[in-house]
């Protein structure tokens, strides 16, 4: 089949399911979910059977080890799946929620009611599990999802939404509700993010490369961040035992994820006594840093950062370091150097906490704690589709409601404009 | 100076701005709303003589009276003027406001602080007092902005900024939060929808053509609706005397602007005792009706609508009719030929009244009152920006939150990941 028509035929029905799916009711929702859950339980030999085929054929074709551990499915990787799903379900539903509904001088009541954006794009990579994930979240906030997942895990990512649709039929909800493309074609992706009439946000999950092109081809809004450029800055009135404790967690809680440290700043009245306490614990981890002048005066051992590191996202064990004159110093280096996502300072001085917080332009910012909380897990949401370091719509850690939107509801008694 | 420089050169001017109008506290902001009042009503004289050149000029160029009056600035324009910035100052200053605070768990409290979008484009066609209005809201939502008005009223476009920029300036604020683009080519519209670097959303307010060009050009997103196509439905549980009030009042209490009625749907059963009642009320106001063939039964002396007739926004004294079997045939409609923009439904029925407002795709669902409230005002924003149809971002009509976003913040002591 011409492949402009085959994703057009899956817009089409994700937009009419996405119409049923605006309706559904929230048992209807939550006995879905439960029975994708059951069905992915049930059928968990299968699914492992069927991962199997993607196993080899990475295998075959040379993926890293990492890729493929990513890839596979196991039996505690189902259960989780499984998991995920049912914890959706607990979930309040957004679809519906009145909020601030007040008289006006006039008579009438407004408000605004929670409504879902309609259809959700979403492509991702290796980890066939974000089938499951991103279809819970999408039916739980009432959308209807086009799910494209990367070419290496294509037999994995159809038999889970074989799941996910006898899991909707079930409930009695549109199976169209959740479509998973099915062609490895890659010009499938360009098709997609071009049908603005037929999809009202894509979502991309995966590296920067990925990003970029949906960033630059979608004609639709689309929920994302770029980079995870995070900085912990150490006040000189820190506490100091607060401060090692969260610029080593910063970045040595694990390497490889967004919210990471990536460059630490320091007051230059207290960097001395900190980076003495601090240098030998990130040396035992194996963490290499890269600092400024000043930080190699009192380190010597350590490499000279360039301007090109403190752009850097390393997602390894490297750091950059940079002594700064104080709150101004580090608010302005943050604001320069950094992606938005998410930032962190160390003080007991509540004036400095509240200016950092004000104007440090991120998407999470973070007084006396890891920068590795900024996570939808973490901050409540139940679960996460993502995270956006834009300002517009969605912020930060993306859940349930960032898959809403509100609408103005207004009730009268005959009332008519004078 | 070269076109694409200029404008750059605002975009960065307004980049900057906008970080200092971030922290500008409530008092400044309020301040400045002041004085420019203050300045707006010390120069009114200055301001008419001004405008008076953009008013020969427009009477020259063979201006239509009713955009002359558009343009034209009065005393009484004047004084409202001033009288809407200091509303503004009165509005509660939504930067800052942190909501949901909340202990998790892990012992971090997470909240979100509400923080302006940056810098806000506005462009809006030959009304002057525009410029006071939008630039009102982006102080005090602590945006900068950059304003192009409508080349007929450039000179009094000029003259009101520099009335702005003394009221910033008196504040102690930027003068560059609030810049008019000078030159009158319509270039420079172009070079400011194609900088996303230096422009975070742009607001096009004006006809349709202006509209659809800032829409397909703009590379940043767009606060905007592109038609108003709104409907009563007089459903067959509605009261009579209220129905004829909403349907009447919707459609004839002012017919240019985009929350009047175009399209009045009536359940079958109660279609002809609605239409004897409703016709000549229309007939005397000079309302032409374009109905369906059952309607035509009724009324006889009737157009009949074509299928085009139903997709029109007339912003007249016409308006098309449709009978429909029942509640499901006025959401098809509705959902089919609307433009998302403000539906009422008439009924007494809370079932139907609960289906319709869940049901109609729109951002202002009303029951049992007049499309007229659908604004700002009415809604109580306290201003008005402008109104969107779309769902990403902002819905229905856009006040001061619609220029600001949320970040999250954490507070810990000192709290680590696990």
């Amino acid at each position: 089949m011409d492949l402009k028509v085959y994703i057009q035929e899956l817009g089409q029905n994700a937009r009419l399911a996405g119409r049923d799916m605006a309706k559904a009711n929230t048992g209807a929702k939550n006995q879905a979910l439960e029975e994708i859950a059951s069905v992915i339980l049930a059928r968990q030999d299968e699914l492992i059977q069927t991962n199997s085929k993607d196993m080899e054929a990475g295998r075959a074709n040379g993926l890293e080890p990492a890729l493929l551990d990513r890839l596979q499915l196991t039996t505690a990787r189902i259960n989780s799946m499984a998991e995920g799903l049912r914890q959706v379900a607990t979930l309040a539903d957004p679809i519906g929620e009145i909020a601030n509904m007040a008289y006006r001088p006039t008579g009438i009541q407004v408000g605004q009611m929670r409504v879902p954006l309609g259809v959700v794009g979403i492509i991702y990579e290796s980890r066939p599990n974000v089938t499951a994930d991103a279809a819970a979240l999408c039916i739980k906030s009432g959308n209807a999802t086009i799910l494209r997942g990367g070419s290496e895990a294509s037999h994995s990512n159809q038999a889970i939404a074989a799941c996910i649709q006898a899991g909707l039929k079930s409930a009695g909800l549109p199976v169209e509700a959740v479509q998973v493309i099915e062609t490895t074609d890659r010009a499938a992706v360009g098709e997609l993010l071009t049908m603005p009439e037929y999809v009202d946000v894509i979502i991309p999950r995966g590296g920067k490369s990925l990003i970029e092109r949906v960033s630059a081809e979608a004609r639709m809004p689309v929920i994302k961040h770029l980079d995870g450029i995070c900085h912990v800055y150490i006040d000189d009135e820190a506490d100091m035992n607060k401060a090692i404790a969260i610029a080593y967690n910063s970045k040595t809680q694990r390497y490889g994820v967004c919210n990471a440290m990536e460059c630490l700043l320091i007051a230059e009245s207290i960097a001395e006594q900190a980076l003495n306490q601090l240098a030998p614990k990130y040396k035992d981890a194996g963490v290499e840093i890269r600092g400024c002048e000043k930080s190699k005066a009192i380190l010597k051992d350590i490499e000279l950062a360039s301007e090109e590191d403190y752009f850097t996202e390393y997602l390894a064990p490297i750091m950059s370091l940079k002594i700064v004159s104080d709150l101004d110093g580090a608010i302005a280096h943050i604001n320069h150097y950094g992606s938005m996502h998410t930032d962190s300072i160390v003080t007991e001085n509540i004036s400095k906490a509240r200016r950092f917080m004000a104007e440090v332009d991120s998407s999470s910012v973070i007084v006396n704690a890891s920068t590795r909380f900024a996570d939808g897990f973490e901050y409540g949401l139940g679960a996460e589709i993502g995270i956006s370091t834009d300002k517009f719509h969605a912020r930060g850690p993306v859940g349930l409601h960032g898959l809403t939107s509100q609408k103005y509801i207004v009730i009268g008694d005959g009332h008519i404009k004078q």
